[in-house]
């Protein structure tokens, strides 16, 4: 299936151990084994952070049903939660998982340039009063496409064995007020995108030069780039299997 | 004061007869009465309904203080919740009133397509799986601008003495899978946009056809305009005042 979501009031897309705590994959899990009448866990193709928005997460989960996977979003939405909404069903094979396959994923970060918030924008960007250098923000990004070691722009709690990632592309573009940040990647790391949108922010109102983007890229130090800027400017806005598709939008 | 507010959690603009409902004036009466440390009571220069949005609202009070009024925002801010935001402030003379004045207002609906909600626009749009014909709506908006007896396009309840209003501008424009209904006008009647926009979206749809409109509006008759549309669609725009110029935006 395919989900959108957003993720203000939830903790995040993964189960917290504390089943109290409304998470997107608890919600998904407690509507479809209602309507399903059999215990489902759904696997996430990507987790998304507390605050963090999606409007093409993917989820696979196994059940025995006479319900066509193309009906079940209907019938799942009527159960969900009004933040979340499941537009796509299809069924897939029995040795599918949407994790061990090549796929890329667009995210996008939001940033809104303002003297005081737009409080019909707050929950989906991050406002700031600097003036931002557009320009240098479009040129200094050129450095991160490519295959490299992102160990500058991961959070330390990280557990992922390696921190080399490739990033396709990166396309930085202006909507009125707001500066859209869109990262095309086959994989990122923890808070990956939300430290490049730190950075490009620090680029913007002239913390950092152009050019010290790749010296930080370069540095392998988390130290070295911006602040993670905060979860609501974040949307997994695209999720593209590179061999299925049929599975694609 | 320029007032912006997620109108999705409020009855409205208008207090209510019980105070335990949230309202916009409420909200702004309260932080300004605790900042100004005197009861303030503010008028506001137009309304909006339960749901409806707006980023440039105007209300004008009356106080004895000490705090410039372009310091008043900064301040008051901080005292209200975080959907009701201020971003202007100015003082003006002791006869102004904000509906004695000419002024033009300029409110935005907003129409989705898509065969499921989109979690993050939800609020702000009303959602459709209808195909719209675009260039249809616009033919037909025209029929609508200039000074007309707009009977047709106010709700019944209505108090008004007249039903003469005059609509400098419709614009319809699409951003994405949006279509953003703009329309201009020194006053509007109750409900009248939301009705305009349900006559242009029975346009669009192909119930009514484009000649329809200007046979809608000399009917002079509510029963023959199309659904009032549904009220997160709606937002006040911009307000203009055409003798203060020192008071835009």
């Amino acid at each position: 299936m395919r989900v959108a979501y957003d993720g203000t009031n939830y903790h995040g897309f993964a189960l917290q151990l504390d089943e109290n705590i409304p998470t997107i994959e608890g919600e998904l899990n407690r509507a479809l084994s209602e309507l399903l009448k059999q215990p489902i866990e759904v696997i996430g193709a990507s987790r998304t952070d507390a605050g963090v928005h999606s409007q093409d997460s993917v989820v696979v989960f196994d059940a025995k049903t006479t319900i066509p996977a193309n009906k079940i979003p209907y019938a799942v939405n009527n159960l969900l939660p009004d933040d979340i909404v499941v537009n796509f069903g299809a069924e897939v094979s029995d040795d599918f998982h949407p994790r061990h396959t090549d796929t890329r994923k667009r995210y996008e970060y939001r940033i809104r340039r303002g003297n005081f918030e737009n409080p019909i924008r707050r929950r989906y960007t991050f406002n700031t009063d600097y003036t931002l250098n557009v320009e240098a923000m479009k040129e200094a990004s050129k450095a991160l496409i490519g295959e490299h070691d992102f160990k500058s722009f991961c959070s330390a709690h990280t557990q992922a064995l390696t921190t080399v990632r490739k990033i396709y592309d990166i396309e930085i573009t202006e909507e009125g007020p707001e500066i859209v940040i869109s990262v095309t990647g086959a994989g990122f790391l923890y808070n990956m995108v939300r430290i490049i949108a730190g950075t490009l922010f620090d680029v913007g109102r002239g913390k950092f030069d152009v050019n010290d983007m790749s010296v930080i890229l370069n540095a392998c130090d988390r130290e070295k780039a911006g602040e993670t800027l905060p979860p609501e400017g974040l949307i997994l806005a695209e999720f593209i299997f590179d061999n299925y598709p049929e599975l694609n939008r």
